[in-house]
C-alpha cells in the first residue's frame, strides 16, 4: 500500500527518514513524562510515559473512531462523549495500563483531563484521553496528575517525534506518516504492535492537519478512510478495547480542495495501517492479500481477513513454506462457515504472481517450488536466531524493506469487487513477546 | 468431559491402559502396511501407512459427518456419496498426502477403493476411503495399490490399536475410547493434531461397535454426539479439508435400549475430542471454557470458540500468566463483532472456580494471582525446555494428566443455556511443528 517502497540500511537512516516525516502542522505542540508508579494490582512498580498533543486553542474540526470490541475501555467512552463536544484542544495519552473495565474508570480518565485542561487553560471536554496497556489495572491517578505540569512544561512545536515516541509499548520504533498538500500537511503517528494489550499494546493513532476542514466533511472522510487503511489489517486477530484513530484540525491553513484533502488522508491512513503490520508483535514477514472478482468489498476484505488470520499459513510464512494448501483451507474454512453463498468455482491464485491453483486443482511443480520460496525470503524482515534463553527477540530496530508476501486470489467474478488486506506471520517472536513474559 | 479424570505416570503405564480400551468388537478387523513412496510434487522420498478397518462382511448400519470446509479433499467426496451406498465393509486410509484439489483425486480414491474391495471381496462402492496429510498433492496410487495385499494380509481382530496407531501424523501418541454396555461395545480411534495438515495433521475418527442399531438411527445419534465433542473443540482454528467421523456397526449384538447406545457413543465422542485437543500439536495446556447462562447453545459454543481461539489469550495460557484482560478482550471481540445482541451487563467470569470479573469490572488483587498462576500450573502437560537448535517439541509421548485450565463464563441469563468448549495454548512447540520444518 505504501506509495513508495522504501528500504533502510540501518537504523541511522530510517531514523532520518522519520525526521524528515515530522514536522508538526501550524498550531500544534507536544511534549512527555516518564515516571514510575506502584500499580494496585501487581507486587512490583511499573513506568508510564504521558504523552500530550495540544492545539494552540481548541478547534471544532475533528473526529475519532473507535474500537467495536464490546468491552471498550474508559477512555472510549469518555472520547465517545467527547465526539459531541464544541471543541478539541488536546489529547493525553499514557501507555502500560489500558483502563479498561477497572474499577472507576471514567472517573479516573476525567480526573487527568480536567488537570490537563486546567493546565492548558481548556475546558475538561476540550481534553482528549487515550490509554493503552494492560487491561483490567487502575489507572495510577495520583502519579498521573503529579506528572502532567513537567508534560505541559515540554510543549514544544517542530516535530511529532517526542509524541511518536511517547505512545509506544511494544513497538520496535517510531511510526510516523507525512502528506503535504494545498500549503498544508497531515502528520499522523502510530502505535499498536498486537491488536491488544498484555505486554501493552493497543492501536492509537492520532492524524494532526493544519487544512481548515469543516468538522462534519471531516468525520465522513475518516470513517471512510478507515475502512481500507486499519479496519484492513491484522496482526493477531485480536480487537483491542482501546483502538482509537482522531484527526485534529487546527485550521491555520484554507483547504481549497476537500477531495484531494480525502486523498491524503487515505494515503496517511494506509501508509500507517502498513506500519502498524510491519512493526506487528514478533512480524517477520508483512502478508498482503489482493482479493479481486469479489461480488462487494465487505465479502472481498473478510476472505482476506480469514486469510492472513489462519494460524497455520502464518506459521508457513514465518517458516519461508510455500505451504499453499494451508492458503486453500483458509478459504475453504471461511466460505464453508461464513461465506455459504460466495461462489469459488473459478478460483484462480497467485503466490508472489506465480499461479499456484486454477481450474479446481492446485497447479504444483518441484521447479515452482524454488522461486516461492525466494519470494518468501525476499519479504523476510529478519533472520531468526534461536536464542541462548529460549526467549525470542527481533534483532531490528527499524524496517529494513517494505516487501511483502504477495497472494493473490481471484474469485473470477465479473466486474467484480476487491479488498486488499494486510496481516503477518506466526512467529517465536511472538509467542515470546506474549507467552514468556509475564504482565 | 473425560468420565474420569486419569493421570498416568510414564508411557507404560498410558500403552497398558491403551490396551486395556483397545479390544475390537465383534465382526473387525484390522491391519495396515508402511512402505516408501516418490511424491510428484517434492523432490525427495516419502513415507506412507495405509490403514484398513474391515468389517467380516458388508453393513448398511453405518453413519459419517464430514468437514464443511468449501474445499473438501476427494475422500470427503467419495465418501458422501458413500453414504447412500447398500452397505459398507471396509474403511482405507492414508497418512502423508490428503488428496485435496489435487488433479485426478476422485479417480485416485475411488482407484484404491475398487482394489481394497476387490482383495476383500466387496463391491468398490463398500469401501470408504480417508486421506490425511499435505493438501495438494497427488496420492501415489500405484505404490497404494502394491502395498494393499500386505495390508489385507495383516488383518487381525481382537485389537484396533493397530489401526488408532497406523493413522497418526504429528500425533504424539495414539488416542483409543471404549464404552461396555448391554453385552457388547463401541471402540472409538482419532487422529488429529492440528485441525489441518502441514506436516499432516487432520482429524479423522473412527468408531467401531458390534451393537445392532439401525442406519437411520445410528446418523441420528452421530450428528447430535458430534455437535458436542468434535464440534466443539478447536485446536488453532483451522479448519481441515479431510475431517472425518464415521460409525460402523457389525450387527454382532443386538441393541435393546438405543437411549442407553446414544449416551455410550456421546461419551466415546467427548473422550476423544479432549485427546484430540490434549494432543494437539505443541500443546502444553487444554483449555476448558464452560459458557452457562446464554440465550441458546449456539451463541454459547460460539462465544466459547470465540475464547480458546484467542491468539493472546491462548499466548498467556502458554506462559502460566493469569493475564485476564485478554480474556475479556476475547469476548469483547466476539460480541462486538459477531453478535452484538449478546447480553454482557450480568458478565462473570472465574479461573480456576475463582472469581475474576462481575459487576461491570475485575475483582483482582495481587494475591489471588498465586493461586491463578498454581491452578495453571498444575494444568500444564510438560514444561517447555529451550532446545539448543531453536526447534521446540514436546518432550512426552503419553499424556501425563487429564487437567484443564478452567475457565468459567456465566451470562447470567436466567433459565440461560450452556456450552463447554475445549481449546489449547499457543506455544513455541506450535510454532515449531508448522514453521521450523518443511512440508
Amino acid at each position: 500500500m505504501s506509495s513508495t517502497q522504501m528500504t533502510f540500511p540501518d537504523r541511522a537512516a530510517h531514523r532520518a527518514w522519520l525526521a524528515g516525516q515530522s514536522a508538526l502542522p501550524a498550531g500544534f505542540r507536544v511534549g512527555s513524562s516518564r515516571f514510575e508508579f506502584m500499580p494496585a494490582e501487581a507486587p512490583k512498580p511499573a513506568r508510564m510515559t504521558l504523552t500530550l498533543i495540544a492545539l494552540d486553542r481548541p478547534s471544532a474540526d475533528f473526529a475519532a473512531v473507535f474500537t467495536r470490541n464490546a468491552f471498550p475501555g474508559a477512555p472510549v467512552l469518555v472520547g465517545r462523549g467527547r465526539l459531541s463536544a464544541p471543541a478539541l484542544g488536546a489529547v493525553v495519552v499514557n501507555n502500560k495500563i489500558s483502563n479498561v473495565c477497572a474499577p472507576g474508570g471514567v472517573e479516573a480518565a476525567e480526573r487527568v483531563c480536567a488537570e490537563a485542561g486546567r493546565l492548558l487553560g481548556f475546558e475538561p471536554s476540550a481534553v482528549l484521553p487515550s490509554s493503552t496497556g494492560v487491561i483490567g489495572w487502575r489507572l495510577p491517578v495520583g502519579a498521573m496528575l503529579s506528572a502532567l505540569p513537567a508534560a505541559v512544561a515540554s510543549l514544544a512545536p517542530g516535530s511529532v517525534l517526542p509524541a511518536a515516541e511517547g505512545i509506544v509499548t511494544t513497538d520496535l520504533y517510531p511510526k510516523v506518516r507525512r502528506a503535504a498538500l494545498v500549503g498544508g500537511s497531515i502528520v499522523g503517528i502510530a502505535k499498536g504492535a498486537g491488536m491488544i494489550e498484555p505486554n501493552m499494546a493497543t492501536m492509537l493513532v492520532y492524524l494532526l492537519t493544519d487544512l481548515a476542514v469543516p468538522r462534519a466533511d471531516m468525520r465522513r472522510m475518516l470513517s471512510e478512510a478507515v475502512e481500507t487503511s486499519f479496519n484492513s489489517i491484522s496482526v493477531d486477530s485480536d480487537t483491542s478495547t482501546s483502538d482509537t484513530v482522531a484527526l485534529l484540525s487546527s485550521g491555520r491553513v484554507p483547504c481549497p480542495d476537500r477531495a484531494v484533502f480525502a486523498l491524503a488522508l487515505l494515503a496517511v491512513c494506509r501508509d500507517l495501517a502498513e506500519d502498524v503490520v510491519r512493526n506487528g508483535e514478533g512480524v517477520r514477514h508483512v502478508i498482503r492479500v489482493s482479493v479481486s472478482g469479489a461480488p462487494d468489498f465487505p465479502s472481498a476484505r473478510a476472505l482476506g481477513k480469514a486469510i492472513v488470520n489462519a494460524p497455520l499459513l502464518k506459521c508457513a510464512v514465518a517458516g519461508n513454506d510455500p505451504n499453499v494448501g494451508r492458503l486453500v483451507q483458509a478459504i475453504g474454512k471461511h466460505v464453508g462457515s461464513q461465506a455459504p453463498s460466495l461462489d469459488v468455482s473459478r478460483l484462480r491464485m497467485t503466490l508472489g504472481g506465480i499461479e499456484i491453483f486454477s481450474g479446481g486443482a492446485f497447479r504444483l511443480d518441484p521447479s515452482k517450488e524454488s522461486a516461492l520460496v525466494a519470494h518468501m525470503r525476499a519479504a523476510e524482515l529478519y533472520a531468526s536466531r534461536p536464542p541462548r534463553d529460549g526467549v525470542f527477540s527481533p534483532p531490528i530496530d527499524f524496517p529494513p524493506h517494505e516487501r511483502c508476501v504477495e497472494i493473490g486470489v481471484d474469485l473470477g467474478h465479473a466486474g467484480g469487487a476487491g479488498a486488499v488486506v494486510l496481516g503477518a506471520d506466526l512467529t517465536h517472536e511472538y509467542v515470546s513477546e506474549n507467552a514468556d513474559y509475564r504482565s
